[in-house]
C-alpha cells in the first residue's frame, strides 16, 4: 500500500442554507478542493460521498452520481459511490477513498461529505437522527439520541465522579472557537452558566449540550504522496485511517461509559502510525453531545478515565495554546453538524492547522493532528491521524 | 492488485417476508455464505453492505454495524460499511469488497445486500423507489421510475423499430425461470398474452413489465484466489469489477435509448478481463423493467442495436440452451427485487451456474458469466465478469 496525501480541501458555510440545494453545496465544496489541488474534475478517477440520510431529508437517494453529474463528469468511466454510517458517514467515505488511493486502484480521488437537514421540521430532523440508533431496541420505545447520551452521562457521573460542569465546558469552548470561524453555523460566544441553565433536553443534557442540525458540505482531494508536491507546497500525509464498530444498542455493551469502537480504532491507528496520543497537538473530536466529547478524550487516550474535567479546567486540553488543542473549528456544536459532512470537515480543519492556515484559530507548531468521527452512540467510530509531509 | 475469488454464497428466500426483520435476513444470508466458505465470522476482517433506502423503509440507518453486531462481531476491530447506489447498491458494495481484497487491505470479506421493502404501503414503496431518479428535474413533477422507463421504451420503438413484443418476452422468460427457483418471489409462469394484456402502468409498460418490491438478502464471501482451494473445490474468480455513472436525469443524456454507463462499464470490464461478449455463456441482467433488460443486452454488446427482439425470437438469447442464457434466477421480475440485494444475488446465481450447482436451471458447460446491475434509469451501472478458477 502506498502513502496517501491530502492535496486540497473545500468547504461551504455550515448553517441553515435554505436558499441552496444539496447538489449546489456538494459541487461547491468539491470544486474548491480540486482548485486547491490544481486539478480539474477530468483528472479524478473516483468520487466517494459521505451522507447519512438524503432519502429522508430531501427525498433523494443515489446522490453520488448526482454530484458527479453536476461536476460535469457524467458519462465518463468513473465510479461515484455513496457511503453511509450515521454521523460517521464522512469519515467512512474518507476511509474508502484512502484505500482507493493507497491500493493503487485510483490516483486522484475526491471525497465529499454533505447533508441538507434544515428543509424539514425539527421533529422530523429528530426522527431521522434517531435512525442511527437501534430502531428495534431503542427508538421504537421512544428513546432519542440525546436521551441515550444522557444515560451515558448519568452513568459516567455515577461511575467516575464526573460533574455536570466537566462536560458543560465543551460547548463554551466550541462557541469560542466558532466565533473565529467564518464558516461556522454559530458564531456567538456562550458562558458556562448559559450551558448549565439551558433548557433541559434529556437531563443532565440541556439544549446547549447538543449540536444543531445544519446544512453543509466539505470535500478533500486525495492523491499519492509521491506526486503531492506537484499539487501543493504543504501536502498532508494520512498516517492512519481506522474504522471500528460496536453494537448499535447501548444495552448490549459491557460498559456504556467507554465507546469501545473509539478505543479500538485509536489503538490501531496509533500503532499503525507509530505514534502516541502525546504526539498529537491538534484534534477534532465528535462533540455531537458535550458528553460524547468527554468520552472521546478518554477513549482516544488523551485523558485518563474521569480525568477530563481536570484537564479542561487546568487548560492542558482546550483552545489553541493548550497542550492539546481540540475542536478549533468550533466542533459539531458551533461549526455545525451536517451529518455526512462532519467527518470530512474535521479533516479539513486539521489540514488547515497543519498547513498553518488557520488564522486566528491557528495552533502554533502543529505537526500531528487527529480526527474522531462517531455514528449514533458509537456503533461506528473512525480515527484518522494526519501529519505535515516532510 | 491480487486476484480475488468468491468462496461462498448465501441467500434468503425473496418475497413478502412480513414475519422476518431486516437484521434476521441479513445475518441468515451472511452466515450461509460463511458456512460455505468454511469460515467463521471471526475470520473476516470487513463487511460491506449494499442497501438503498433502509432509512425510509424501516426507519433504520447505520445498518452495516447493525448486521455486524448480530453476527457477533461488535466490539472487534473491523469496519462495517454501507454503500448506496439506488438499485445498484449491491453490486457497488461488491465492487468495494473486491477492491478491499484485491488491494491486500483485507483477506476475507463478507459482502451483503439486503432490503426490507414490503412493510410499507405500495404508494410509499413507489415514492422511495423514485428517490433513485432526479428529485429536482423528474420526480418533483410527478415522473416515476416506470414512467421514465416508458419514455425510454417509446423512444426505442421510434428510433430502432422495436416492437412491444420484443421486450414483452423478458417477463415470460423471467417467470419460466422463477418457476424453477425455490428462492424466487414469483414461481408462476406467465404467457406473452398475459404480459401484453397486463394493466397499464405507464404505456407501453404494463404491470407485468415491472419487477416487484421484495424483501430479501444475499451475501458472498470473498478472499484471495491463492488461498481459495482451502475453502472450496469450485472457487469463482472475479475477472472484472467495473462501475460507471451517468446523469441522474434522463433529459440530460444525449440518447436515452443507450445507457452509456452500462456501455462504458462493460467495455472496460471486457478489456480488463481480456474477454469479449462472445465468451459469456450465462448472464444476469437488470430487468427492473422489461425495457431495461432490452437495453442491457444491447449496451453490454450481446446484441446489435434493435436486434434484441430477433435474438429472443430465434432463441440465441434466452433460457438455458440458448447461446447466451440470461436471468436463469428469474431475474428481478420473478426472483424478486429487494433493491440492495439484487446486485449480490445476481452474482450468487452466476456462481451457482459456474459451479454447476444450478440444478434444473443449469446452463451446460458455463465457464464465463456476467452480471449487470443498474441504479435508477442508469445513473449507476455495474458490470462483473466471473469465471471458474482453473
Amino acid at each position: 500500500m502506498r502513502e496517501v496525501a491530502i492535496l486540497g480541501i473545500g468547504q461551504t458555510k455550515f448553517g441553515e442554507l435554505w436558499d441552496r440545494s444539496f447538489r449546489e453545496i456538494g459541487i461547491e465544496a468539491g470544486f474548491a478542493a480540486l482548485q486547491e489541488a490544481k486539478l480539474s474534475s477530468k483528472d479524478i478517477s473516483a468520487l466517494y460521498l459521505g451522507n447519512m440520510a438524503s432519502g429522508s431529508f430531501i427525498e433523494q437517494e443515489h446522490i453520488a452520481p448526482l454530484i458527479l453529474d453536476y461536476a460535469g463528469l457524467a458519462g465518463h468511466h468513473l465510479p461515484a459511490i455513496r457511503v453511509e454510517a450515521g454521523g460517521a458517514s464522512g469519515a467512512v467515505a474518507l476511509h474508502q477513498a484512502y484505500l482507493a488511493v493507497a491500493s493503487g486502484a485510483h490516483d486522484y480521488v475526491v471525497v465529499g461529505g454533505a447533508e441538507k437537514m434544515t428543509d424539514v421540521p425539527e421533529d422530523v430532523q429528530t426522527d431521522i437522527a434517531n435512525a442511527s440508533a437501534d430502531q428495534e431496541w431503542e427508538t421504537v420505545f421512544g428513546a432519542t439520541l440525546p436521551s441515550l447520551w444522557a444515560l451515558i452521562a448519568r452513568r459516567h457521573m455515577h461511575d467516575h465522579g464526573t460533574r455536570r460542569e466537566d462536560f458543560a465546558r465543551f460547548p463554551v469552548l466550541a462557541h469560542e472557537m466558532g466565533s473565529k470561524n467564518p464558516l461556522a453555523h454559530f458564531r456567538n460566544k456562550v458562558s458556562l452558566d448559559q450551558v448549565l441553565e439551558g433548557s433541559p433536553v434529556a437531563q443532565p443534557l440541556g439544549v446547549m449540550d447538543c449540536a444543531p442540525a445544519s446544512d453543509g458540505a466539505s470535500a478533500l482531494v486525495l492523491g499519492p504522496l509521491e506526486k503531492a508536491r506537484e499539487h501543493t507546497d504543504t501536502p498532508i500525509r494520512i498516517c492512519a485511517s481506522q474504522v471500528a464498530c460496536d453494537t448499535l444498542a447501548l444495552q448490549h455493551r459491557k460498559d456504556i461509559t467507554t465507546v469501545e469502537a473509539t478505543r479500538l480504532a485509536a489503538q490501531v491507528a496509533f500503532r499503525h502510525a507509530k505514534r502516541t496520543p502525546a504526539d498529537v497537538q491538534v484534534a477534532e473530536i465528535h462533540d455531537a453531545y458535550s458528553i460524547s466529547a468527554l468520552l472521546a478524550l478518554e477513549d482516544l487516550g488523551f485523558c485518563p478515565k474521569g480525568g477530563v474535567g481536570k484537564a479542561l479546567a487546568e487548560g492542558t486540553v482546550g483552545p489553541p495554546g493548550a497542550r492539546l488543542a481540540i475542536n478549533s473549528s468550533g466542533g459539531l456544536k458551533a461549526q455545525g453538524q451536517p451529518f455526512g459532512a462532519v467527518g470530512v470537515a474535521q479533516v479539513a480543519e486539521v489540514v488547515r492547522q497543519l498547513r498553518g492556515e488557520a488564522k486566528e484559530r491557528q495552533v502554533a507548531g502543529a505537526q500531528v493532528g487527529l480526527t474522531h468521527n462517531l455514528g449514533g452512540t458509537g456503533a461506528t467510530s473512525v480515527v484518522h491521524l494526519l501529519e505535515r509531509a516532510t
